[in-house]
This record gives structure tokens, C-alpha cells and sequence, in this order.
């Protein structure tokens, strides 16, 4: 299909994440087949062999195919910022989008060594969001409207996608959505963020426990805690994520604030999420214990916490090998290796 | 230096490990301060950034470069395969040889996609070891011939450098060097290998049990263990590896094999292995157990267990990509971004 409608409202989303299509079995059967016949023990390529049957099964292709891989980096705003819940100043969401632009970030260099287009979408970042700790961040209609400017951002023809942000306050956000939605306070999801202090931890948490006695039970629905909690970036990743499912590309996650993105959808629907892999385990604390919620394991963890996709764009290259290794192998027969004694 | 002079003997070999060359303390800092100026939170790209401080530091070199980059893959035979310790016929070490040279393995497929260079040595397939539970499986002068095979290898102007095998039946001589370095019996080291079930593995145990008590004392020593219990391409590679610090190259060392060959140089010298990253950490039980021994932390864990470099070759990905970061990001300032609130 050329376009994805809009999601209306809520009832709109619920319905859609009820009729998701799933995997295809035949794709993935004749993966898993192939790669039973490669010169290797059975097994013996580890993740590398589910990432080449898990690209088969979504893409609905054997082989699959990695010709154009996109990462999608979503940029927004908090007026949360205000309470001192980050390292940074606002006006580096901004500075760090036109960051992107220039090619000067890390996600750039990442993209490049991945072959990975890089698409930046900014969402009003003039306009920040309401201070969650004492308003809803956003109306319904907002969060509408960033969720499915997320949506229409996934294009036909995208073999794997990438989905990752940039938000100065985006941490907060996501911790806050965390808690609205497994329990646990301030303290069970609040981190470092880019470099918060004890004090400042502590200073998030009691900021996250604020937003949770203001909005209370408005928030124990998953769409409530998006728009009061969330973020329009945050907002727009599952947007993304969604729209990718419906489009059966594969998604690689990056870390918690993307992660916090798809709980939304995973609490509307528990199989929301079958065509995801958490790209990596962030060094935020908050996301170990989100990914265990999720049922999701990680593919790298190497202690970063940036953001912006980085992740994500690292497990891009082991979708690569794992792609090259499945196409690429001789079979035993053809190659006139032995099998098991 | 052109050419590195053979090791002659224990005695050599140990006074060669004394005189060590160290890392470059001037480049390593200048490659601190550079990523400390990059438009990111400091250390928000975790161990990319000190992948990217270990290759400027063992090459001597900001910014360090990945211009020639190859892979090592020795292989060897093992007589002890006569006692039914693993589930592929002695054969396929020489199929897979084969196979490495017609471009059809795993291998091959990660080195083109990690722009590596892949060099196979094969180490008098016709004539394997003898089986280690019952009598030395080298004299001291085959190992010693094994171990500067392996250094010769290493030729001046290599940037980056993976270390890995391919053996039937290896995965019992690494676990009983293992054994011995370490002490614990044949069921703290043995392990699936190639696929093993729970009876082969306690078979395996077994014999590794057997040649712990017929070589005794002679296995306490080092060297002693890696000629009584090793193979050649196991002193290959800790041949290589010492090479690989004589002409500070920094090293990527695949999987259980490769690390109890490693352990051989480490439990001559502690200090041997500080321009040496574990790649991954394998399938194989006892892997976890000699890293921890090593003081390595593995940069991936993808639950493989195939050998060939093929972690190895995986985590040359990530030394790019923390190069391309390293080198391509903007700083604070030429960003125009802004630094800590």
C-alpha cells in the first residue's frame, strides 16, 4: 500500500493493533532451513542466524534482502526541562538536529559505516511540550497528530528500519512513562540521562512522582500516559513502529527513551512488538528493567547511552553479517564438508 | 622491525615477555581529550569510545587509523579426536580449510563485510597431535616451531588484528589447558564444543580428567601445558598474539580456543595481554570462566560458538565504527553546541 491512513483516535488504534499482520512462516521456514545447510554446526552463528530468519520472516522474503536501510532519529522538545531534570539546556535539541544535518554527530559517522540513510524529523521544537510534573505534556490531539507524523514517515520499499531520538528532558519523559505503566516510582526509573549527578537523579525521581500524583489514574490507560507523560519524538516513535508493522519491515530499537516509545504499543497489545529487536541495552538503568517488561534481549550492550539511533545503526551491521553470512556460506554438500559424526 | 626473531626457548620466550613494550601514554591522551570534545555527553558512546583510545594507544598513533586490517585463522588436528570428544570427524578441519580458501565460510563472508584481510595458516593437517590424555600431544620443539609459525604471521604495517582457529577437537585441548592453568576438573572446563550432548560432554570431562592425572606436575608449568595439552594452532596464535605486542598491534582475540591460548602468555606474564580485547563471549561455558581469569570483558555476546574469528571479526565492525565517531564527529565548538548546563 502507497499510503497508511491516519490513526484517528484512540478506538482507531486499538482496532489497527488488533488486525497487525504477522510473520510469514514460509519466509521463515525456508530461512531457518538454509541456514540448517551451511557449513557450520547447526546453531553455531548464534544471534546472527535468528537476526537472518527474524529479517526473512518480516520482510516475508528468503532471502531478505538489506538494500535500503533507513534510520529515523525524531527530535522534541520538554518544557519539563524547567524543574533541572537535565545536564543539558534545552536549546541543544535544536543545536544537535542541525548537528544531524551537517553530518557532524555520531549517528552520521554510525550511518555511514552502516549504509544506512539517515532521516531527521524535528517535531516543533519552538513549541516544547507542557511541564509533565503539573500539566498533561500534550492534548490528545497533539499526541495525535506527532504519532502519525511518525506514522507517514515510514515509506514503501524499506528493508529495516532504524528508530531512534534526541530530546534535551527526553529521559524524564520516557521514566515517567515507565512508571505510569509497570509501577515503581521516581526512583525505579529515573537515570543519569547525559550525566545528571546523584542530586540530580534524585531530583528527577521526585519530579517523576510529582507528574504521577498529578495525573494519577488519567494515566494508568497506556494512550493517557503517552499524552501526559510522553513527548511528540516519543509520541512519533511508536508511531513509526506501528506503521513499520504494517508495512512488515523489521525494526531495530535503540535504547530507553525509544523503548519507552513501543511499551505504549506493547501495553495496548501484548504482540504489538513481534517484529522488533532491542538493538542494544543502554546504559540507563531504567532499561534493563524495561526490555524484561518488553520480553525483548538486546542485541549489543557496550554502555552507551546517546541516543539519536545510535544503537540502532550498530546492530544494522550485524543484521549485515548476519544477511552476508546466510547468503554468502557454502552449504555443506557444496562445499563437501563432512556432517556430524 | 622487519622481522622478529623466533622465540628459542622457554627461557626466551619468558624474558622476551618481561621486555613488553607498553602502550603510548601520549597518544592515548590526546585521543581522551578528542572525545572529550565531541558534540556527545561524555562517555555516552561507552566502549566505542575507549575502543577508539585502546587503537590510538597500542598503535602510538592519534588518530589511530584501520587501513590494513586482517584476520588470522590457524588451524590444526588433534589427535585426542580418537577418544570420541567431539561431534565432526577429524576430516572437516581440512574441508573447512578448503572451504576458507574457496570463500565459502562464515569467515569469509564477516572478513569482506569488515573490510578485513583473511589469512588461513594451516598447521600440518596430515599430522595431529597425539592424544593429549594419554601422552604429550607436542614435544617442546613442535610447539615452540607452532608458536613461531604464529609470530611470523604478524608482518610489519597491520593496523588491527583478529586471532582465531579451526580444529576438530580443540575445544577439548583449550579445556584442558584451562584445567591446568587454572585448576578444576574436566567438568568446570569441558564443554558442547561443535554440538556435543550431555553424555559426550561428560565423556570429554573424562578425558580431560585422564590427562590432568598422566601428565601431572609437567602441566603446572606454562609452557609445559601448552606443548603436553595444546595444539599447534594454539601455540600458533599465543605466538601471534606476542607478536602482535612486539609490533603494537592491538588485537581482537576470538573465542575459548584463542583465549586459553592467550591464557598461556598470561599465566607467563600478567601484563602479556593489555593490547588485547576479547571480541565475544562464546557459547562455550568455560568461556566466561577464563575471561573473568584474564580480566577481559567481551565486547559482544551473541550466544555464537563457531570459532573461525568469527567474534572476532564481528567486533572489527565496532572498532570502525568507534573509529568513524572518533574521526568524524564535530567538536562542541565547531558545532556551535552547547556543553553542561
Amino acid at each position: 500500500m502507497a499510503e497508511l491512513s491516519p490513526v484517528a483516535d484512540l478506538d482507531d488504534l486499538k482496532a489497527r493493533l488488533r488486525q497487525l499482520p504477522f510473520a510469514d512462516r514460509v519466509a521463515a521456514e525456508a530461512a531457518r532451513a538454509r541456514q540448517a545447510s551451511l557449513t557450520k554446526p547447526p546453531g553455531a552463528l548464534g544471534r546472527l542466524e535468528e537476526l537472518a530468519i527474524w529479517l526473512a520472516a518480516w520482510q516475508g522474503r528468503e532471502p531478505p534482502r538489506l538494500a535500503r536501510v533507513v534510520a529515523l532519529v525524531f527530535a522534541g522538545n520538554h518544557g519539563v526541562t524547567v524543574r533541572g531534570i537535565s545536564a543539558y539546556p534545552s536549546a541543544v535539541t535544536a543545536q544537535m538536529v542541525a548537528n544531524f544535518r551537517a553530518g557532524g554527530a555520531a549517528i552520521n559517522q554510525l550511518c555511514r559505516i552502516a549504509q544506512a540513510e539517515l532521516e531527521v524529523i524535528a517535531l516543533e521544537l519552538e513549541r516544547p511540550t507542557a511541564d509533565l510534573s503539573s500539566a498533561p505534556a500534550m492534548s490528545e490531539e497533539a499526541c495525535l497528530a506527532a504519532l502519525n507524523r511518525g506514522l507517514a514517515t515510514v515509506e514503501p520499499g524499506i528493508d529495516l528500519l532504524a528508530i531512534g531520538e534526541m530530546g534535551i528532558g527526553n529521559t524524564t519523559s520516557a521514566a515517567a512513562l515507565c512508571a505510569a505503566l509497570y509501577g515503581g516510582g521516581g526512583n525505579m526509573w529515573a537515570g543519569p540521562g547525559t550525566g545528571l549527578d546523584a542530586a540530580g537523579i534524585a531530583r528527577k525521581a521526585a519530579v517523576i512522582d510529582q507528574a504521577l500524583a498529578c495525573h494519577a489514574a488519567m494515566v494508568s490507560e497506556p494512550f493517557g500516559a503517552l499524552y501526559r507523560l510522553g513527548g511528540r519524538e516519543i509520541a512519533a516513535m511508536a508511531g513509526a513502529v506501528l506503521a513499520a508493522r504494517e508495512r512488515q519491515v523489521p525494526v531495530l530499537l535503540d535504547g530507553f527513551v525509544a523503548g519507552a516509545a513501543a511499551a505504549v504499543l506493547h501495553a495496548l497489545e501484548p504482540g504489538a512488538l513481534a517484529h522488533v529487536q532491542a538493538a542494544h541495552l543502554s546504559a540507563e538503568p531504567g532499561h534493563v528493567r524495561l526490555l524484561e517488561r518488553l520480553g525483548l534481549r538486546p542485541l549489543l550492550q557496550l554502555d552507551m547511552r546517546l541516543g539519536e539511533a545510535s544503537g540502532a545503526a550498530l546492530a544494522i551491521m550485524l543484521c549485515r553479517a548476519a544477511l552476508a553470512c546466510h547468503t554468502g556460506m557454502a552449504t555443506f554438500t557444496e562445499a563437501g564438508v563432512s556432517s556430524k559424526a
